[in-house]
């Protein structure tokens, strides 16, 4: 089966991550990994951007480190990375959620 | 005297600052800031850039609503615009700061 490739924890950077969450559309996404399940598929994410640009914003923010994906038959599941995340940037995806909730 | 323009706090947006802060130069400047005291001109910066490159990375921390910038005779002061980013978005600048000094 394919599989995708994620940055191992210890080579994430801070501002490939900044740059990853610096976007009102990934934002949301990773809003919307962060408030629900986990395994989430793409298409449950109804982003108001066509399919090849939303494909762009998943693998911008995989192969940031922010979220992980892998296909479960032709369908692929994200996840957030919150807790390589919170290792690697102490308090970082918090205050980004939080402040993306009050904005 | 000249003056520069800086956004108004409310209108600051959480993905412009992310933005501002994804880039190695730009974090740089905002690590000295935080350090240092106040009224840092740009000249003190050292950055390993060119001056017009310099001046880009400094207006888009201002534009952004990071740091001010005031002139002071021909000299360009930059302050961390800390307060401000505490209220907007808490703890975001204290999280940046501190994933920067690890990596």
């Amino acid at each position: 089966m394919r599989t995708l490739e994620h940055p191992e924890p210890e080579t994430l950077r801070l501002e490939t991550v900044l740059a990853a969450l610096a976007d009102p559309v990934r934002l949301r996404i990773v809003r919307q990994l962060a408030g629900g399940h986990e395994d989430q598929a793409c298409i449950a994410f109804e982003l108001p951007v066509t399919k090849s640009t939303s494909t762009h914003h998943f693998r911008v923010l995989r192969e940031s480190g922010v979220i992980t994906q892998h296909y479960r038959g032709t369908a692929i599941l994200s996840n957030l990375r919150a807790q390589v995340l919170n290792e690697r940037f102490p308090g970082l995806l918090d205050a980004v959620l939080r402040a993306d909730a009050q904005a």
